[in-house]
């Protein structure tokens, strides 16, 4: 069962990031805290909206997404920042059901796309995308300012 | 000198869209209208922002973005989805003003990261890019579902 996260499900929504989070081997990364989470999930001015799966009333998996915007399409987009399943619950289709719900939801706001990005080496992950018939957008880079030189950059 | 579009800049920001299409090799996929992208950039609820470059009352460039979101982070970044110079008035440091532009921004409004994607044979806009600081998410690749494919994972 897919259904929109509320305001109670903060720190389960939290504790499924830095599950994320391990299983990427990139905890050193996160600086997440709980109540600013809140405030970007559920305030005045959402940053993003969350889908979660469950099985046997319990919170098995997450899907974390916002609106981007393709100015060849004229259309906005999904981009889809975290998608995750608990270890212990995998190959039950709960991943595959909440990719459908966003495609769904893509698909009713009238977007024009469904994006994410995947570690190289998450060989499990590829496979999934690739059945589903998404297509890797290997002619692109992604370039990243963050931190001091982001600063440098705001100064220049 | 950078400034904010406003609706009276439309098909000026639409014309340069098409132009970068261009430069991209990617004009076949332009399905661009100037009316939808009016609303999206002006209506009561934006889809993105735009920043120009002008030289001599004349615009030359362009920058259009949204906010994305990092749940490492707990913030919201900003995403840069184009950026473009008229060829003629390339080297003048209308790109490093607009990009400064957007990282002062990223930073005032608290923004973890400032992102964007490159092709890969874009040699100057990734010296460029380097040149700031920018950091290439090699270890990352974007997926996409569109069109056909994106129809049929919304009625799995």
């Amino acid at each position: 069962m897919i259904r929109t996260a509320t305001p109670a499900d903060t720190s389960t929504i939290c504790r499924l990031i830095r599950a994320l989070a391990e299983y990427e081997r990139l905890s050193d990364q996160v600086v997440l805290e709980e109540r600013t989470l809140q405030q970007h999930l559920f305030g005045p001015r959402p940053h993003a909206e969350v889908l979660l799966a469950e099985s046997e009333g319990q919170v098995v998996g997450f899907a974390l997404f916002f609106h981007n915007y393709s100015t060849f399409l004229g259309k906005p987009g999904i981009y889809l920042e975290d998608l995750f399943v608990l270890p212990e619950h995998r190959g039950k289709g709960h991943g595959k059901a909440l990719l459908a719900t966003l495609a769904r939801l893509a698909v009713a706001r009238g977007c024009g796309r469904l994006e994410w990005a995947v570690l190289n080496w998450n060989e499990p992950a590829i496979g999934f995308y690739r059945g589903l018939g998404a297509v890797p957008m290997d002619e692109w880079s992604v370039y990243r300012l963050t931190g001091e030189a982001l600063r440098n950059a705001a100064e220049a």
